[in-house]
């Protein structure tokens, strides 16, 4: 019996999650929001209820501090020794990491340099790391990355069709995101169909405010829809996913804007809510849609055909597959837009049932049973995923 | 009986056929290169024996004017007067021109504003044109455009995920391009199958030193792999197809270039040639890749697997397919493409049969004779659609 942390650092805010090893249960959960601003938020679970306070938590040091305290305080461990573990979710793994690691100081030195990858979110979780080593610096710590399951792409898969030095001197290839949910997914789909992973052709759907779909054989991510950042792929919430990459300039000349600021507002004010002009929440647009606003339905058949095409892609990249599965907010709980994505793939031998597909939230099987391709949905857990690694490669 | 000359001016070249019309008989053809610079080189095709001249020719009227006097001199025609209209291949018909149209002085300004969009290309179109109206004033001449056959897209597939305006103001959405070459294809597909256009819905891979694929629905385009521009969708010769956008700012500031060079080194030393490092012609990379070069080897996997996943993609898109079209240069003669392309579609009924597939540039069915989905090679005729449309709008 263990007692394992999984974090997940941003700039300014920190998700935690205590897990009881190997049972996998949660011990409590919580979130720290607003670092470094006035009247921080810190929303921890206590015996199943939410307790909130807020407090002015100026790093992220401070907010470990007051995580730590808070444990032993509400009487959710009795000492800070009871923690064996720690895993911190990084973003970029880049092609240094395949698996998780043991963060030693040549990993934090490797992942400063991979910060120039992604220089949004890796710097944030290494702050988050160091915060921990400050508190706690006898607990071992173990770096999960998004980019480590898509590793096993095959060049032809990664490659851009760029001047190929691109590749060897800045490192310019498809890295691929969210794999820890991909895995999870895929290795959870085995279970539920009954047989060996490494049989199975699968394409998991991530839906969030983020999407990405991936390609996976034999439990390998063999193509994904992100690329170099994860701004590539499918509409999502305000990212614009793929475009003619001829348009940067020429937005640049029409709006007079850097090319920073070009890509700031393929990352932020494009999307679903750059076609709607009113929301990146797909619920918002699912409602305004059933009212009739034009846009709001135009942007749920953009959204939902790049998914559809993706499909159709990846099925042909593996000869055919034996199920798709959705996760994510919007893959486990939008029927909206499972019913679009799915429509008219009979020809590839998936047959959905439109009454399972009303289930939201849980794991199910949405396909009729005679469907040589299972339709699965399953709810994402990245937390314990990086808590199972965090067993594996530290204790 | 008509005779109608297809033009396609570039900025320094001028090709033409002459064509017999109704009967479609080519009566000559030939090229004008190296157009405003020394030693410009005109060869024409004088019963069947190609005849090259030398000339400093400095412009396209000159250069027009050349080509009529030799038409005359070789004995092709008698009189100019047999020449009844004039057809233009245009490259960008923006959204204001959906089929060919007679060229007015309202159609040239129209061209002109369109150059905005294909900056390449319409200007050398439209001096073309204006060469025609100095040399033969009297007659008619028709646009025939590459985006026009790409009109009947639904906005769900032509609206990429940015904020609206941009489409409303300054009309970036997907074009697509090489829409006589995919309208010919699918009619000529028709006819092979002998069924009614209407009912079918076939993927056309326009592959040359350019490639696109298109999703045919009844005899419209409903989606195509170019987009705003010619640069976007699969690997082609020098142009990179699909990229992570967020690769431009980053290689501007990795390669110290402003976004119009890296635009330049996406146009023009990306694709097969930035892959091998070697070639942009695909018969060196074949011949390359089986003496065992790597590179040639992965430039053939990355450039067929952009193919493959499109035709997943697209077979999705229209809820499955009755053909698979190949045609322009690679299409109709690569063997070696084609079979990586179709490899392993079996999973949504495409059954091809390796040795048919060896043939090379001439109509032919090669899948089993069971196969549910056809595939066709299918040499495409730009020209003789440009001349058909000649007849129709002018004559």
């Amino acid at each position: 019996m263990a007692k394992i942390i999984a974090i997940n650092a941003g700039s300014s805010s920190l998700k935690f999650q205590l897990f009881e090893m190997p049972s996998e249960e949660v011990i409590t959960k919580g979130l720290v929001e607003r670092i470094g601003l006035k009247d921080s938020i810190f929303s921890i679970s206590v015996e199943g209820k939410k307790v909130i306070d807020t407090a002015d938590i100026p790093n992220h040091e401070v907010a470990v501090q007051l995580l730590l305290q808070k444990l032993t305080s509400h009487g959710i461990i009795e000492s800070l020794n009871e923690i064996e573990g720690i895993g911190h979710r990084v973003v970029h793994g880049g092609e240094d990491f395949s698996e998780s690691v043991l963060i030693t100081e040549t990993v934090l030195d490797k992942l400063d340099v991979l910060s120039e990858l992604a220089p949004l979110h890796n710097p944030a979780n290494i702050t988050g790391i160091k915060a921990f080593q400050q508190v706690l610096p006898e607990v071992p710590a173990v770096a999960v990355f998004d980019t480590a399951f898509h590793q096993t792409m095959p060049e032809s898969s990664f490659l851009y069709s760029l001047p190929y030095n691109y590749y060897t001197d800045y490192g310019i290839r498809k890295y691929g995101f969210h794999g820890t949910s991909h895995k999870y997914v895929s290795e959870r789909a085995a279970e539920m169909l009954g047989r060996p992973l490494e049989q199975l052709r699968l394409i998991s759907c991530h839906l969030g405010n983020g999407a990405s779909i991936a390609a996976i054989e034999g439990g390998k991510s063999i193509d994904t829809s992100m690329g170099f950042t994860p701004l590539a792929g499918v509409t999502m919430g305000t990212r614009s996913g793929d475009i003619d990459p001829a348009l940067i300039p020429f937005i640049m000349e029409k709006t007079d804007k850097t090319a920073d600021e070009v890509l700031e507002v393929l990352n932020k004010k494009s999307g679903l809510l750059g076609v709607t002009g009113f929301s990146s929440d797909l619920r918002d647009i699912e409602t305004e849609a059933e009212d009739g606003n034009d846009r709001a339905e135009l942007a749920l058949e953009v959204f939902a055909n790049h998914i559809h095409k993706y499909i159709g892609s990846y099925a042909a990249r593996m000869y055919g597959i034996d199920a798709i599965i959705f996760t994510a907010g919007i893959g486990e709980n939008s029927d909206v837009i499972r019913e679009r994505v799915l429509r008219g793939l009979e020809f590839m031998g998936v047959y959905w049932d439109p009454a399972l597909n009303k289930v939201r939230g849980k794991e199910a099987f949405i396909n009729y049973p005679h469907s040589p391709v299972k339709v699965m949905i399953i709810p994402t857990n990245e937390e314990v995923m990086i808590a199972r690694d965090v067993v594996r490669k530290a204790l």
